[in-house]
């Protein structure tokens, strides 16, 4: 479809190492690989305006099409100028299906083994959780051949989502980077449940493409490899998915209980990628899993746990300031002990939050409910995170790639 | 005691207008009054970093000694370097005596009326409310000679506050302006139970000025006139307050039911306190009243408005842009009919958020309960309200305040 340019810069091409540095140039900026894609679930980071995300030199967002599609509306969004001119945002944007979100919330389904689906979303509130308990029930959202019949988490009204649908919105939305719709399976899914649900997958994969060349809107599309932690269905999806003209490649669904079956799965898949198209592995974000996969192959990354986690009070620590594989590199600064720590969050970080404040502060803004502690935590974590991708760019670059993960998790 | 200079610069004097400019020099800068002074209730101003506030030019910020002696602790906060270093922010900074929420959060206290006493407090969140109903009942707060015994509206916790205890709580949190500690008496209050609480009040006021003498703190100290609606107790308070030595008048408790009797009680006062001290009108922060009160002669206001309007979805709007004292300068960003509105919040606003953001994304951030709505409302507010001030002084400096009075609310 060429709505993208994907160049490989660097390529280191051990036994054990493939990490890759590129440059993946999209309709509104170019985006240095590997990067990390903040996730701005409902058109905002929480808790940071626009210049603090020029700041944190943020090259690419996420945005949720099953949020932004109910509230307040693709139509809305189409109207006021796109996604960018809606969020006031020039540089890249990609937005996912909706299908996630229209299936994990709609947890309870007829399709699975009966036990509660996986759960997984930023952007729910107390008062959306209210809703969804009160919305929720066996058929809180239904699949069929033609799409997902949901109701909504806001208000319990009814929607339907299918690849045709999830196109249009998302060209409504008019991101860089758009996803197929697919079935994302839960964990608990059976052999046969999720043979089943890839090959649906499959089919609306085709007609993602169909519908999308039709529109010629200049939007890069990226098929999703599905099929649990089974090998051969992982096989199956890695070769119907490439054979297809996607601008891009992601990699979504279950990866596993552990970070050792996370590899193996991605050892699966990454070999049978053309080298030429862009990889995305999708909600993943914790910082061993970002050097295990940037280790095989990955060039994207979306996750939100860096402003998950600063929400709850936890801050990422660099392995100077004790930040270890063992601690998750972060610490919880909620937690008594930090009332009278006159150090910065991390002193050993650069980011104007570390410049300024100190632990005790921050401490206080927690346990005093202010929204300057979000502000803080959210941003000095995506600094983080940010500038761990500048380093591991750097070092796979100067072909030193092994070495930095060695220093920070241990090869 | 002369822990302050304050020098006035120019100063109308016609029949019906007194209004002056001056500049209130203290240990941490100076102050350009008449000054709005933003509040930072719990040492944070709700979604602002330290450098928002310096963009916005504030100049001195109000903290609250009730909420910061009880989190994180004023022991806390002086060995942690005082509060400019606590909350990284090196400018002048006033504290109240913390008696006011120790009454007002007692409400139902047995030496009132009966009826509820009045409720104003902005640092409250839905957690401290459901605390508050849990530990309130008629003894929340009780009153004697020595001072006042109150529980923890966070806790239950048992504390006690007198001027003595306000006057060593206020020089842990190293203010430049402290005030001393009186009693706010209800608006239901009647004259004898006002009389009363005058008379202790100024018990109270002798007792801090003795107290904060001997420590040499080189903090400064402001007087509270008290005497609710009633013309011989504020009279007897303005003459008992400006007879003892302290370095600026404060004017607090109820200044009646309108705008007219604000005034009244104001002309009670005003008049006889003499023209080298500055006057601080504790609680008073709508346009209209500001006006009113700088025609009178008062230099400086703190107020929660601002912000506390901004995180209910109001924002403030220029005359140019159809503010008038009708709608009090102010429309709801929330409410239906903005979803689709390009403009920003205030066409003719110059604020940073108003050359970023329309209204259609404001409002869907409000309406998506996003904290980067409050950031960029409480800016915007704070923005209004300051940028007025700076009107304001320009135009009493050029001698045509009443000009400027009559465009924006009729003289």
């Amino acid at each position: 479809m060429a709505n993208i340019k994907f160049t490989v810069k660097n390529k280191i091409n051990s036994r054990c190492c493939k990490a890759r540095t590129g440059i993946l140039e999209l309709k509104h900026g170019a985006v240095n690989t590997p990067a990390f894609v903040p996730v701005a679930t409902k058109a905002a980071i929480k808790a940071l305006t626009k210049d603090d995300l020029e700041e944190l030199g943020i090259e690419i967002l996420m945005c949720n099409t099953y949020h932004l599609m109910l509230k307040p509306g693709s139509k809305t969004i189409d109207e006021l100028g796109k996604l960018n001119r809606f969020m006031h945002w020039e540089k890249p944007v990609m937005t996912d299906s909706g299908g996630f979100q229209a299936f994990s919330l709609g947890y309870g389904m007829e399709f699975t083994t009966g036990k509660l689906f996986f759960y997984e979303d930023d952007a729910l509130g107390k008062k959306d959780i209210k809703n969804i308990k009160k919305n929720s029930g066996p058929k809180l959202a239904k699949i069929t051949e033609e799409g997902i019949h949901f109701k909504s988490v806001y208000d319990g009204s009814r929607h339907f989502l299918s690849p045709e649908e999830s196109m249009r919105i998302q060209h409504e939305l008019g991101s860089d980077i758009m996803f197929a719709f697919d079935e994302c399976t839960s964990p608990l899914a059976t052999y046969n449940y999720t043979k089943e649900s890839l090959a649906r997958t499959h089919r609306w994969a085709e007609r993602c493409i169909i519908f999308h060349k039709k529109e010629k809107t200049g939007q890069a599309l990226f098929g999703i490899i599905q099929g649990g932690h089974y090998e051969d269905l992982r096989k199956e999806g890695t070769e119907f998915i490439c054979g297809l003209p996607f601008d891009g490649i992601a990699i979504g669904g279950s990866l596993g209980k552990s970070k050792k079956e996370m590899g193996e799965i991605l050892d699966w898949i990454v070999p049978g990628i053309p080298g030429d198209r862009p990889i995305h592995l999708l909600g993943i974000g914790a910082v061993e899993d970002i050097f295990e996969s940037v280790k095989r192959g990955i060039d994207l990354f979306d996750c939100v746990s860096p402003a998950r986690l600063a929400r709850s009070g936890y801050v990422y620590i660099l392995p100077k300031s004790g930040g270890s594989a063992k601690n998750k590199f972060r610490y919880r600064i909620k937690n008594a002990g930090f009332e009278k720590d006159t150090r910065p969050l991390d002193p050993e970080c650069g980011c104007r939050m570390c410049r300024t404040y100190s632990r005790a502060y921050v401490n206080h803004l927690f346990r005093s409910d202010e929204y300057l502690a979000y502000t803080i935590a959210t941003y000095h974590n995506l600094y983080f995170i940010l500038d761990l991708m500048k380093e591991i760019r750097k070092a796979i670059d100067e072909n030193r790639f092994e070495g930095l993960m060695g220093g920070w998790v241990g090869v």
